[in-house]
């Protein structure tokens, strides 16, 4: 498979150097390049947006994973890679849904994005409840098991 | 901002070869490499999945685009790229949330991706109304109109 090559459009900012966080309350700053400020016109009339991003940190041990316990929780099933959210995968691109607290010039601050400081962003996409919610969606009993524990 | 390089996990099959689609009814066959098999065991206990695929058609113009009115309509409003879910974006990723109607090995097929044939794919994620819903968006006009005509 051909190799395919991207160029960051911003880093993430924040005071979350390592780890697994309580992300929720996590508050960032992502900062576009200037070249990038025009493109988030209109942006600000979106309450939550998408942030696309390079988990920069992820071993090449991580990414060769193919199935693991979910948190790696031996109450939980072994499953393959792409049947969870977890950072081990072969192109760890980030995806998280994010309030949008405001915006300055080519700068975004958002709530609840897991990323860590100097994370860098691919791309920034308007949430849409047409296109991005299913309602009455199926799940495995472990992610239910998780969430019941929330 | 240094280059970020990938490679694709797979590649879409289905019959469109061109030009914008009324994609909700399109089926489609996601066929990854085959040492990504096991990556995917689990995943068919979820009844929706997202695919991150690059859009390797988009021309360098378009990527280069930074406001235009959504669809090019007359009538909605200028707006910046990545207020939109536009191809047209500096790293044309798609972000699309689908029905998994089954798997079969290496092979997914899904309901609604709006991929044309041959589309690399970057990643597969398991769909989490947790996560990925939001409900009580705030959404600006535009989008309302488009919604309100479907």
């Amino acid at each position: 498979m051909k190799r395919i090559s991207l160029r960051a459009i911003g880093t993430v900012h924040n005071a979350v150097r390592e780890g697994r966080q309580k992300w929720g309350q996590v508050t960032s700053e992502i900062e576009l390049l200037p070249e990038h400020a025009e493109r988030l016109e209109g942006i600000e009339d979106f309450s939550h947006i998408h942030v696309l991003f390079y988990l920069d940190r992820v071993s090449r041990y991580e990414r060769g994973m193919k199935r693991f316990r979910p948190l790696d929780r031996e109450d939980l099933p072994l499953v393959g890679a792409f049947a969870t959210r977890s950072q081990r995968r072969p192109n760890p691109i980030g995806l998280t849904t994010v309030r949008l607290l405001g915006r300055k010039g080519n700068t975004l601050r958002v709530k609840g994005l897991d990323a860590l400081d100097s994370t860098p962003v691919l791309d920034i996409k308007p949430y849409s409840p047409r296109l991005d919610s299913a309602p009455g969606a199926r799940l495995p009993q472990w992610v239910k098991t998780l969430e019941g524990e929330r």
